[in-house]
Order: structure tokens, then C-alpha cells, then sequence
């Protein structure tokens, strides 16, 4: 592997490093005017990779902390931290867009390619209880910033960890990822040393194991009393002890992590770069490649409109989608791949089945037919049996399914809400604004993201040559 | 279940036994005059059920040997044999039929309803060494008619238990039934005494036992040491120790008669003559059945015109059914249903499936992914996996199969002489003498006999009412 040729990929070069301070300092400039008028507003602070050195080529995306003083209310907050982004967005020629999390923030879209996250949150020191959950994350960044400091080589190895996570679709502590923060990339790094042997590590993970910084044995005691027994992946986080990092990082990307460690390790050098950067998005074959796989898919698409579905949707449709999977699983239908995608106003979820129709009934294969006990209560079991018979001395039964289409059986699910789902998703499906849609009558978005989905390891492998 | 209507269905009235006296008493007459001429003929026997007086309403088969003196040679025995027959054909206004057992032999059919086996062998006694397989059927008769005479009531029994087998295609000893001959059954009611008896022991059946005749315990021993550890199911032949009846008793018509005994000693009073007469030939409703089925079947014919490939063509054509099934279950074709069915000049063979397709790919489920070693060996086992994924933290890889159409399969094994297939077969396959037909194709012989197997509990719960 030409490990210089990445390195050289994913570090942001002179122009571009030129660029971001030039944005960096438009948006200060701006900040700083807006930021006087208001006194309940301490200071701002810049977080996020670009304020920490940390971030790898192409990213765009500025996080910016409206630090406010704890005389502030936190109707105050909410109220003049949106205020403040109306006014930046306006300084800047930008857009202000209203994002909820646990509370609301202006996500801002710039002239240029870059955008800018404007989060309030409240003023507060190591150790010391937080009130918003985004307060700590100004200390997250100088507990990052003096880590490299005293090691300044880390930034590549920090970038190429978070390349490497976001190949993989594994980067964004996000609902829709569940994956690895930016800071929890960046303390994995500070613990190892390098990417390599981060990698290593997860490689030979071996269930639960826990990361803590500093050497207090007492807090360390406590963080692993707290902790173990619940997670498998537990990072102290540095600037609060009572918080696990890596929390928020599903079970699913974990596995995932674990599992590309390994091919990572065991891939060829000359395929290790694939292992950074995806060769081609093949949308183009997607149609081709998913005729090819000789397998069922299903689309069922969902409507959105209705406001009160958009908050908090991806969570929901998550367990609407495992639910439905499971239930189509225990009636034989086995489901190959499953997947989700939310745009503003709809959901997909796609199944993917060796076929979408089951046989009229299944073979039940009982007990030995000279085992006349046993033999007997299969036949009181399966009195309705459409035929019994007998295969390598075994008494079997042809019984008749319950559920033979897939389609129908989720129909039927939806229907009967008898999958995890929240009140106004059920209303939603209530009024019937749900149907299955062809492969043809998805978004590119949509497609896109499906075709991410088949490409997990490696793209080019599925342009089998005949 | 009112037994004494079963009784009378099965037993043949007034009119039917003076019709069958009829007709014994020509085909006498016309033999006595043609075998006075052969000097090597000592006399005929009439032996089958019109001879033991056990046959069931409706059978029309005579059995006639012709008992040849042992100054014959075999050459003999087989031209004057079949001189008789030619002779007694013209006699009778019948029609001369050869057929091939282990030696040539005629069949007649008469000008009403019933036809006649005429079949040549050697006079020998009891215990004696017998020259030709048929040689001792003549002694059968006597057993039987002797065990008639000290129980007459046992004739019904007989009758039962032969309209049962028969209900269940398990009557007939020939290659494509491989089931329990008329002597067989015969037997077993002399040994169990009622037909009740009989099934009850069977649906009882605990693997090895035996049915031995007469009190000579020396004998019993010595039976039992040269059966027991070969097969499941012995009945010594009472003129004959070193013979066990039940020889040629396949091991799924045996396992069929243990599971349809269950069956008819578990059903309700009401259902019980259901085990003795099929209802209705639901012929007119088989396509559709088989739609309803929602399953994928396979019909191949392979041509039989060349006259070589009909000698024991049974046999023959079972042998590469079950290659083929074998084969297409190890390749996930799960193979619901097969058969087969020979006609004068071509074999159909029958295979039913979820699906003839499957998709491109398999998924592998691996070890855990925490098991390091396990899953580096699992990595390169399948290192030509199009995909590794995780589910359920265990390693998984969709891995391209070999085989995704059963039709391209089947027709590769039979090309390339793959599945169990013997000279004249193989050569008969490989000038393309054989093909893919539709159900619509099939002849309607052909379509009753696969009504038959889809029919093994009650063709009547096929109908299932929406």
C-alpha cells in the first residue's frame, strides 16, 4: 500500500486550508458584531474538526457554539441562538434551515460549498454538571487541541481513521448512522497512537473491553463498575467521567468496524486503498446488478407529509423496518438485506427475498415413524394437514401456510399495527399513505443510497465479467 | 366406520364369482387339451387370488403355471412355455403378450374383463431346491388354501388388507411398486389372524422384528441369524426358509404402510373407508391444484423408443430420479415432490420445487466476529465472496453459487453423466433424447398417476375451499 498516497487524499492541501481559514474568518468577523448585542451570550466558540485541525479533504461543514451564561433561561437560549443565525445567515448571503436535536439549531448553508452548524449551548467547566447535552462539547475540543499539541502527528492518523469510518458509512453519531462521532474518532486515535494500530486492536476486539484516560484509579473503578455489563464498547470520555462515547454507536456499525479491521488487515496491499475511497459509484448498473442478484425486492414507500411524522422520524422508521423483517423471517420468508432511507417527506424501506411468494404450504418433518409415541403426537399436531408422508423414515407433513406473499403479509402488518410503531406512524398507515412502488419509481437519492448498501465491501466486485 | 360396507365393496358378489368360475373352467378346457401334446409338461396350476379364492372385487388377473417335468432343460421350458401361450390365446379369442420377469413369459388378454399370466416352471417340493424363481408358487397355493380351510373367516381379512394396500398404491411386487405381494398379504393374516390385528402391529413397529411359521425352533434360529441386521421387515416363507417374502418390500412402501396403519387407527369412525377407496380421480382439478400449490415443478421426458433401454427400465430410471434429487438438494433446490412414471416409450420424471430459481448468490454464516481466529479462517475461506456483512455480531459472506437454475443443472448432470445412469441410458441421454415438457404436454395416463402421489392422504382436502 502507497500509505503516502492516501495520507496525501485525505489531508486538506494548501488551497483548501487557505479557504477554510478565509470562511473561518468571514463567519467570525460576522459572528462577532451579532454576538455583542446580546448579553447573555458569553463568547462563541468553533468546534468540529475544522477548529481542531482534525478534518479530512473535502469536508465542509462548520460547528460554531453559542456559549451562553447560566443566567440564561432555556427559552432564552432557544429563542436568541436562533436569532443570532437568522442574522449570521443574513450577514454571510446564507440560509438558515432549523434543525431539532435536543433542542433547536440553525444549520446555515454558505455562498460557497461550505455550511455551518450555530448550536447554543450553556458555559461549562470540566467535571462540572452539564445542562444542555451540546455544553460539553467546547471542552471536547481543547482536550483534543492539547493532545496534539504535544503529538502533533496524530491529525493524519485522525484522518485516516475518519476516512476510513466514512468509506464505510460507520462516520456521524447521527440517528441515521449510529456511528462514530468526529471525537470519539479522535480520542480512539489519542489512546493508539496510529491508525494502524487502532485498527489492530478492533481487529482482535473481543466482546467488552472499556477505554479511560489519565491515570485516577478510583475514577477508573467507578467507570468500569458503571459501565460494564451494559456495553460492549465503552470510551470514558475524558472532560466527564459519567459519560460513555461511544454510547451511541450501534451494535451493527460496531460489528461493522470489527468486520473491515480484519479485511482491512488481511486485504492485499494493492487493495488497501479501496479501503478509503469507493472507485466508482455504479448507479448506473444498479438496475443490472440487482436483476443480476436473481433475487425479490420490495419497496414500500411511506408518506411523510404530515409534520408531526418528520420529528424524530429515523428512529422510528428504523423499528418499523426491523420489526417488519423479523416477522417476515419467522414466516419463512427470508429476508436477505434489508435497508431504509427517509427523505423530506417519505420513507423507503426495501426487503430483499430469494423470492416474494412462498409454496401453499411447508414440509414439517417430524420424528422417526418408528418412535410410535412421538409419531402419534405429530399427527394430533397436525391434524389439518393437507398430506402426511414419509422421507428417510421421518413422518412429514405438507401443512398450509398462514402466509405465502410477502407483500400481502405486510400489507396485513401494517394494517393491524402488529409492528413496533409510534402513534402517528400508525395513523399515518392508518389512512392507508403507504404502497409499494417499483425500483423505477425511486428518487436517485434513494437509489444512490441502496446502491451503498450492495457495494458494502467492494463495488467493482459486483460487475461480475459475464 | 360401518365395516360390514367395507366388507361388501371389497368382497366380490354372486354374479362376479359365477363369471370368474366361467371363465376358470374355459381356460381350463382349452390348457387340458394343449398341454396333452407336450409330453415335457407334467401339469398347469392355477395359483393367484382366483385360486386361493382371496381375490378383492373387480381384480381380473389369472395366474397360471405351467409345471414342467425336471427332464426339461430351461431352452425348452421357455419355447414350449410360450407355445402354450400362443396356442391358448388363439383358444380363448385372446391376445398373446410377451413378458420379460426372469424368464419370458405370456400374458393373455381374454376378450371380457380379465387377462392371464401364464407361466412356465419346475415341479419341486417342499424345502426342495428350486430351479426357477417361480418354481414355488405353486406350494404357496397349497399354504394358503390349507390355512383357508382351518379358518375360513380369514378369506375377509385377506380381502380387507389387500384393498388397503392397494388404496395406497403398496400392493404388487413388481419394480415399479416394489410392494407387498398377494402371498405377502396372505401371510400376514394367517400369522395375525384379522386385518385389525395386522395394522395395529404395524403402526407399532419398532424397527427389526420377524414373522416365522410353524413351531421348529432350530429353524426360527437359523432364519433369524441369516435376516436380522439386513432387513427391517423378515416373514420366513413358510415352504421355503431360506426366503424371506417381504425381500422386495421397498423401504418406502414399508415406511408408507407403518405411516398409513397411524393414520387409519387415529381417524375418526367416519373417514375410515377413505382408507380403503379413493373418492373421487380428481384428475380435471390437477392444474389447478398444482397452481394452487404455488410451487415450481420440473417435468422431464427422456425418450425410450430404442428398444434396448425398455428391458428393466425401471429400476433404471428410479436410480437417476433419486441421483438427480440427491444432487439438486445439495444444491439447494429443496426438492419438495419427485416422481416418475414409464410409459411404453418414454419416462417421464417429475420434480417439484419453492422455485427453479435461486438467486445468484448464497449467504454463508460464519463464526462469531469476536472469535478472531475462526474468523480469519472463515475470510479466506471465502475470499472470493462477492460481500462480507455481519448480522447478529456473527460474520457472514454472499458467495456467487455454482448453480442458480435447476433446469441448466438438470440438463448439465444428465450431459455430463453425472447422476447414477447405466450404458444404454446414458447413451439414450446423450443423442439429446430427452427434454423439458409442460404439464399440458403430459399424457393423460401420465397425469392420473401424478394425481395419485399428490393425493396420498385424501385428494379431497386438496380442494381446499377458497
Amino acid at each position: 500500500m502507497n500509505i503516502k498516497k492516501i495520507v496525501e487524499k485525505v489531508s486538506p492541501n494548501t488551497q483548501e486550508k487557505k479557504q477554510v481559514k478565509e470562511v473561518k474568518l468571514k463567519i467570525e468577523r460576522a459572528l462577532c458584531k451579532i454576538v455583542k448585542k446580546y448579553t447573555l451570550i458569553d463568547r462563541y466558540v468553533f468546534a468540529g474538526s475544522f477548529a481542531k485541525n482534525t478534518w479530512i479533504a473535502g469536508h465542509n461543514e462548520f460547528d460554531v457554539f453559542l456559549v451562553f451564561s447560566k443566567k440564561a433561561n432555556i427559552i432564552q437560549l432557544e429563542k436568541q441562538g436562533l436569532d443570532c443565525g437568522k442574522k449570521l445567515a443574513v450577514a454571510l448571503k446564507g440560509k438558515q434551515h432549523l434543525v431539532y436535536a435536543s433542542h433547536p439549531y440553525s444549520l446555515i448553508t454558505l455562498p460557497n460549498r461550505f455550511s455551518l452548524d450555530l448550536v447554543p449551548c450553556y458555559a461549562v467547566n470540566n467535571s462540572e454538571k452539564i445542562i444542555s447535552a451540546v455544553d460539553r462539547s467546547p471542552l471536547h475540543v481543547d482536550f483534543v487541541k492539547k493532545a496534539i499539541h504535544k503529538n502533533p502527528q496524530i491529525v493524519v492518523e485522525i484522518r485516516l481513521l475518519k476516512q476510513f469510518l466514512k468509506r464505510f458509512d460507520l462516520y456521524g453519531a447521527d440517528d441515521v448512522v449510529q456511528g462514530f462521532s468526529g471525537y470519539l474518532a479522535e480520542l480512539l486515535i489519542i489512546y493508539y497512537k496510529t491508525f494502524e494500530k487502532t485498527i489492530k486492536n478492533f481487529a482482535k476486539w473481543r466482546g467488552k473491553e472499556h477505554i479511560c484516560f489519565g491515570s485516577n484509579k478510583q475514577k477508573k473503578q467507578i467507570a468500569q463498575k458503571k459501565y460494564f455489563g451494559s456495553a460492549p464498547f465503552v470510551v470514558i470520555d475524558p472532560t466527564d467521567e459519567n459519560r460513555n462515547v461511544a454510547a451511541n454507536v450501534s451494535k451493527e456499525v460496531f460489528d461493522k468496524f470489527v468486520l473491515y479491521s480484519n479485511l482491512y488487515l488481511t486485504a492485499p496491499k494493492n487493495q488497501k486503498e479501496a479501503y478509503f475511497f469507493k472507485k466508482i459509484p455504479y448507479l448506473k448498473n444498479l438496475k443490472t446488478i440487482i436483476k443480476q442478484r436473481k433475487t425479490s425486492w420490495v419497496f414500500l414507500k411511506i408518506d411523510l407529509s404530515k409534520e408531526s411524522l418528520q420529528i424524530n422520524i429515523v428512529p422510528k422508521i428504523r423499528r418499523l423496518l426491523k420489526g417488519i423483517e423479523r416477522t417476515l423471517n419467522s414466516f419463512e420468508f427470508t429476508c436477505l438485506n434489508s435497508w431504509f432511507f427517509v427523505e423530506k417527506k417519505q420513507a423507503v424501506l426495501a426487503f430483499e427475498f430469494p423470492s416474494t411468494t412462498l409454496s401453499f404450504f411447508e414440509r414439517k418433518i417430524g420424528p422417526q415413524l418408528y418412535n410410535h409415541q412421538h409419531l402419534l403426537v405429530f399427527l394430533n399436531q397436525h391434524k389439518d394437514a393437507m398430506r402426511f408422508y414419509t422421507q428417510d423414515s421421518r413422518i412429514c407433513a405438507d401443512v398450509a401456510r398462514s402466509h405465502s406473499d410477502a407483500l400481502l403479509l405486510i400489507t396485513l402488518l401494517l394494517q393491524q399495527k402488529k409492528v413496533g410503531m409510534n402513534a402517528s406512524l400508525a395513523e399515518a398507515i392508518n389512512t392507508r399513505r403507504f404502497g409499494f412502488v417499483k425500483f423505477s419509481q425511486l428518487t436517485k437519492h434513494c437509489r444512490e443510497s441502496l446502491a451503498d448498501v450492495l457495494s458494502d465491501k467492494f463495488e467493482d466486485l459486483y460487475l461480475f465479467p459475464d
